[in-house]
């Protein structure tokens, strides 16, 4: 579906999913380009960030964040360029950090808009340099804090976040396993990023393989995914390990409790006896104190190749919804974003 | 059974539990009473400590100690008398805090012997002075860092240890809710240790109960039981809400996990979703960072009556086994501890 000329789509939560979100809880309306009232900015999408938490929002389940209601366009930070300004603080055609959600136009007052200059790859500030980059350089040094020899672990190390973990705790000295899904991405994580090691957990002895991999022991578990990957790496938790934890996208979709026995005094009792320290975390804690210290940092060692990039570009708006759906099965390979128009 | 002259008794393990401890599993054994040898230190035990702690010494499952050897004597933090001494340190007739276990007489080369000069309550140096009340001060303070106007809720409210995180975040400004078996433990903990409020665990209405005395919900639980408590704690806790853990008493007995559904994924999702940090820690990991600070302080509060101390003496080492089967039901009343002998 090509965009039509003074026409801006907006793809809205169309109903809430139960289990899997699916196309039909999407709903793609046609809407006229608004026009910029005085102080507003009007802003085109470039590219528009897609990201787990986002299956979060479509429910109504408590969170740390308000649902996206029905009816309402879906949220999602953005690249944008000014189409028109009547905020002094842009200008036409300055290219933005956005935060306006899945839409080719969006007005705002320019308050949340971070101006990104000329920046190389703008669309890196959607991952290694954006939200997800930091997830994992706050959630791994503040709260996992590796000392160097000892053993990381770190699930989803393909993606946005897990990639980002794994390299910056080679950088600090530990042993770094990583664990995907696929022989091609741990392939990608091992060759590509420099992990010391990435377990397949499709495979029908990861278990046993993540243990062989980690004979120290785990002392870092940057935990995103939980379900089967997590119990796996529960007994292998050295005393006084860390884990942030960080996402659950093994149990984003799920609509009823695993069958018994019910394992949460395991859970207490390995916190109590190995001495873990587990610890949830949402990035917004920590923009004041650490988010100066990340930029320069993953700045450079994304200049210098240290850290290295790859994202998975979907074009079209209307292929976003597809493209999550995929996501949350692990089909992306890399950061996901969609390109949304030109830059 | 009495005392015999020149007669040694050790109360040992006789052989592992399987659920709750039985009066089988000890055995009561009757040896000489040792002659120390050079620089060596011969002790007369008089009171011990019973603490939940020793139900993990009596099971070979793996835990941050090892396990008591069957045969071997029941381990326990001791206050003796030294009756005769070998070694420049120590004189006849010194009190001192010791660590010699379940039995009238011991040899120890020293070393592990704390003097405790004319102590006024030497019992209170196994319990608010000693490891239960260092258990405390720690586990809430340098984990639960209780703010002024926070909840905070203790289990085993009227026991050695949760007696005193409760008095201890009172006098730190916090809101207090104990949670207690029975009515006259509740009442206790309220009347006499001036907790908020006292909610009985027994009550068929406990988890209502509890969230109607916790209406800003839970910033700090004080976890040291599990179970059931536990089950109704986790729906109250706070965004932010820290559980140092330290005891799991109501599943010390289990023999197999509950049925399900399997839970763990609701503790995992809760740690999350709240930004929870749930922290185990043994008292060791604090002595060098926190005793000197916990005993000026917990000194100074028991000397001004600021921290109530209720002791539960049992007489009588034969009885040391009946008395702890009890406590693992929550029978004592305040700190347990077995008057072996005169002072």
């Amino acid at each position: 579906m090509p965009q039509a000329l003074n026409t801006n789509r907006k793809i809205v939560l169309n109903s809430r999913p139960v289990g899997s979100p699916a196309s039909e809880n999407f709903h793609l309306i046609q809407d006229e380009v608004p026009v910029p009232g005085e102080g507003q900015v009007l802003l085109r999408t470039v590219y528009l960030s897609l990201d787990p938490y986002m299956r979060g929002r479509m429910s109504d389940a408590p969170s740390y964040a308000p649902p996206v209601g029905v009816g309402e366009v879906m949220v999602g930070g953005t690249i944008n360029r000014v189409v028109r300004s009547n905020n002094p603080k842009f200008q036409d055609d300055d290219l933005v950090l956005g935060n306006v959600g899945w839409q080719d136009y969006a007005l705002t007052d320019g308050n949340d808009l971070v101006a990104l200059g000329n920046a190389q790859h703008p669309s890196h500030f959607l991952g290694v340099l954006g939200m997800p980059g930091f997830t994992a350089y706050a959630g791994l040094l503040k709260i996992g804090q590796p000392k160097p020899g000892e053993t990381v672990v770190v699930a989803a190390a393909s993606g946005a976040v897990g990639s980002v973990v794994g390299q910056v705790a080679k950088l600090k000295g530990a042993r770094v396993i990583g664990i995907a899904g696929g022989k091609e991405k741990c392939d990608f994580v091992v060759s590509s990023l420099g992990f010391d090691n990435c377990i397949d957990h499709r495979s029908p002895h990861f278990a046993n393989q993540l243990a062989a991999a980690c004979p120290n022991g785990i002392d870092v578990y940057f935990e995103n995914v939980g379900g089967a990957v997590f119990d796996a790496v529960l007994p292998l938790l050295n005393v006084e390990a860390r884990v942030p934890l960080c996402g659950l996208i093994a149990h984003y979709n799920d609509t009823a409790l695993p069958s018994g026995p019910d394992r949460l005094p395991v859970l207490m009792a390995s916190i109590l006896t190995r001495r873990l320290r587990a610890q949830g975390f949402i990035i917004s804690d920590f923009y004041q104190s650490t988010f100066q210290e990340f930029r320069r940092d993953m700045t450079a060692w994304v200049s210098q190749g240290e850290v290295k990039v790859r994202e998975d570009v979907v074009s079209g708006l209307e292929n976003a919804p597809e493209a999550f759906i995929g996501m949350l099965r692990g089909k992306n390979f890399g950061k996901l974003v969609v390109k949304v128009s030109d830059e």
